[in-house]
């Protein structure tokens, strides 16, 4: 059974644009700070730095499904959809006011930083992600 | 044969996040910058006011293949893919130093600002972004 | 004696530049965070929407006395140094880690939204910012 | 007779916050855009690339004088009011339809980043920032 991380992620006046609503771009940023959170909360706590230090996203998908506000923090759930060789897929839902707003996908991919290049996943990070992995 | 609005957008040194390239959510600044040049410039000089005034995202799927650093503007062309009854679907393409860097595609739905509700598109902007469609 | 209002500002990866500390224009987002949450947490729950719904800044100073970095969220504590008859002069002190961080004035200025012009303090908002006015 | 130097920053739309007009610390922003670009595009080019590398802010004031709106591009002239041992001053006038919306002051440090801490101005960068100050 997969768990999911779960945090609140406070919504900032200046994300909000001309229309009164969280801006589409800063949405991403929204979701940016709850798999920061996550990774440097969680997984440095399991011994994960590596997986912190140095990850580039390589694809995302986001479905906004209702408009966010300023008030309130949102929650953001995160999970785990694929463990590649070299690269994994997590995805969110973003809820508002116990609505689901935001449903998205993104493809991570672990840096070397010495070498400037996407490296392998180690085994003590595919077991970490394997976690979250709903099954 | 769908023609391509095409445009440079100006990366600011704010873009960039701690590895020093482009953060992936200012990336759909870009994107956003670049499209909302296209409804203002070209949409609007055509009656199309409506098309800028009140647009959603509601959808985005952005590929991300390969770091945009700090220096000449870079250079984006929209065009679109479909066009429905109450939305549409445009497509990005983000070069920059001559090499191909993001491939993106956006739903957008236009809002009746009034009701706040969304609408349908009316035949002259069909018209219009009839000419972007590729054929 | 003045109180002084204080809060947590978390700060975002995404508020950090190329420098790998936080950009100085996003400092002042850190300390409209605050504000907000003291106008928003604080002002209103003591019925002064007034000063919620429409405040600008008119003029602001900002000491950056050593860098923010990503980590732990920062503590700002806001006063009031002077009250007019149409704005008033807030202070703020930012703390990283337990090290003075930012001190920096705002000049805000409220605005009667109907007509999208400055207006005078009414007695209950006075009253309310007095409070934290040190003496 | 100094010399200013003169630039058009572009308004994003994402620069504007809930109340339409360009958020406060964005402004930051634009005229870090202005300062980035005098220094890469003239600067360098006259050998001062030490002053682009590493150059940290220490205190800015700035004076909202009218709201910024989206359109245009404005117009930000830069020129210089102290050359310190080991710090400068430049001002800042920013107009936006012709005119003046932001007047503002940043006190700028060049940084050694091998050893990260600020360092003397050369003769060379003393000699480029002369021909700045008004007289």
């Amino acid at each position: 059974m997969g768990k999911r991380y779960e945090t609140d992620v406070r919504v900032r006046f200046s994300d909000l644009d001309a229309l009164g609503h969280v801006n589409n771009a800063r949405v991403l940023t929204l979701l940016e700070e709850a798999r920061v959170d996550w990774l440097w909360a969680d997984a440095v706590q399991n011994g994960l730095e590596g997986l912190v230090n140095a990850i580039v996203v390589a694809r995302q998908e986001i479905d906004y499904l209702r408009p966010i506000l300023f008030g309130n923090p949102v929650q953001v759930d995160i999970g785990v959809t694929r463990i590649g060789g070299a690269s994994f897929t997590v995805d969110y839902e973003l809820h508002t006011e116990g609505e689901l707003a935001v449903r998205a996908v993104s493809v991570l991919v672990p840096i070397n930083l010495e070498v400037g290049r996407p490296r392998r996943l180690t085994d003590v990070e595919r077991a970490y992600l394997a976690q979250f992995v709903a099954g």
